[in-house]
């Protein structure tokens, strides 16, 4: 089916039949907005990222309904960093007019998939046709009490640092993509990454992050959004980076190529933090309740740069993260 | 100078250094989410636009200051035919390698303007390189109490119609353009429309409209909107339709061919609210204070459709307005 038999309302009825509701929702799709209440006594919290295709994905690879859910994944990821809850959400579609029909109902699906599994509900948005590719734009709201949101601004000079799961798997992940490899662990943290959402509320409840960040630009280059925000410096231990089996077994078969992956490679979506070591059991208490890994990764100097250091020696940090506009 | 000399940081940077602030901010701009508080007791507004180039503009024709203008502009309309205030905005632009430094500088300019113009903070966003031209999505937050809100679905049978301003203006000034003619009031009014904000909160706040609704898709459309929304239906008099003096002097060169633009020419950005015909006098009095006209052009009836009558006869509705994903 084509979407110009569909049109522009049709769509947005199809979509609108597929939302749930929420208590605090007063006028959801459908009006010129919508309208909700915050819970008495939290503030808001409101992100936007956009994907582009060709930029962030590839319909060569992407499949839809991983599409969809990472869509919404990486805006759950930026509340997840603050140590919000996610609540609402709005979708703008720019989509070509050759775009089938069905591939709108599967990037929904899962879009909506991952919606209902985080409690979120689709309030509102916009579509379009485009002329140049899919662009998808998620605006995500969650919520917190004010003196409970972890900004990237708090962290102190020996503050020691931790991160989430493991790193370097979705650009090696993307590597693969790339090569023509379609299937792996890489491949699945980079189409579908997982939000850590249950983590960063948590750890943001018991008051435990002095800063977080989630690591889409890279590990090097998130930490150093925090170290630029806090006016410190870190010494990153490279032995303690945690990395998984399929990194590990890659690493493995290509020698030092995969090294910058854990370091510079994006979208990994773990969650980076800094906390008083005193707080580091709490953390991991955290972290099972959570049922995801923590690692710690080395500490907050009052010097500024990033000091690495591994067996074979110490040196700095020059290489960044990912630059949109770069040439 | 090239957008990858100032980079997507630097970029980013340089447009922080420009926002504003507000007692109700609590992050913004430079964290993974911005964090603002509702006022007490009112509840959150919020919707989203996208504007695509090549559908919703023309950069052969679309100066950038205006542009940014209009894309906050839109959103504006929204809030304001919601009878809300604006507060709070957030940006997602997808931009080409090659667009110079100068044109998103104008473009942002244009955006900061119309945002201090409507006392809106930018708070966040996200950037993007684009492989498929200018994309820019923003959302936009206002506030209002529960009770005051205007939906589309409280309009009644009996209701008045009336509609702010003159309409077909913009539509006259998109074909105009299209036509190689770049300058005179359909022009302006097409490239930088007037959110009637001042209009749509003084109704509201009065409780006044019975539905409102900004005229963004076409007069018919967006009236058939509120009357599928309320369940009624609508007689509308062309002979009262709002026409401009330079869409009347227009229409006296062109015979028939611009009768069609008022009632389904989009982007007019006027509010178009229904009411108690015993609220007139009041409605009157708001539009006075906001400084904007208002005009009757109809009322609802109970059976659907609408029925609309000028000096020649009575005919029925068929047309409709802009659909983004016709063929």
């Amino acid at each position: 089916m084509k979407l110009s038999s569909l049109g522009e309302f049709g769509f947005i009825r199809r979509i609108a039949a597929q939302c749930g509701s929420d208590p605090a929702l007063l006028l959801g799709i459908g009006d010129d907005a919508a309208a909700f209440r915050v819970t008495d006594g939290k503030v808001l919290l409101a992100t936007s990222d956009l994907l582009a295709e060709g930029v962030h994905f590839d319909l060569a690879w992407s499949d839809p309904f991983s599409l969809g859910k990472k869509s919404l994944s990486v805006n759950l990821s930026d509340i997840a960093s603050m140590g919000g809850t996610p609540r609402f959400a709005l979708l703008a579609l720019a989509v070509p007019k050759d775009l089938p029909v069905e591939f709108l109902d599967s990037f929904m699906s899962g879009f909506l998939h991952q919606a209902e599994h985080f409690g979120v509900t689709l309030i509102g948005g916009d579509t379009s046709a485009s002329r140049g590719g899919l662009f998808i734009t998620v605006t995500l709201f969650g919520e917190q009490y004010s003196d409970k949101i972890v900004s990237r601004s708090g962290a102190v000079a020996g503050d020691i640092i931790c991160v989430s799961g493991t790193v370097g798997d979705a650009s090696l992940g993307l590597d693969l993509l790339r090569s023509g490899i379609k299937e792996g662990w890489g491949v699945r943290r980079h189409l579908d990454p997982t939000p850590r959402v249950a983590l960063g509320t948590g750890l943001a409840n018991a008051g435990i992050p002095s800063a977080m960040i989630d690591i889409s630009d890279g590990l090097l280059a998130d930490l150093g959004h925090i170290l630029e925000a806090s006016g410190v410096g870190a010494v990153l231990d490279l032995e303690s980076l945690p990395l998984s089996e399929a990194f590990t077994t890659a690493m493995a078969g290509s020698g030092d190529t995969l090294l910058n992956l854990p370091l510079s490679g994006g979208e990994d979506y773990e969650l980076l933090f800094t906390l008083d070591s005193a707080k580091l059991a709490a953390a991991r208490m955290a972290a099972e309740a959570a049922g995801t890994e923590i690692t710690v990764i080395g500490r907050l100097t009052a010097e500024p740069g990033i000091v690495m250091n591994n067996a074979s020696g110490v040196f700095l940090n020059k290489s960044g993260g990912h630059d949109h506009f770069a040439g």
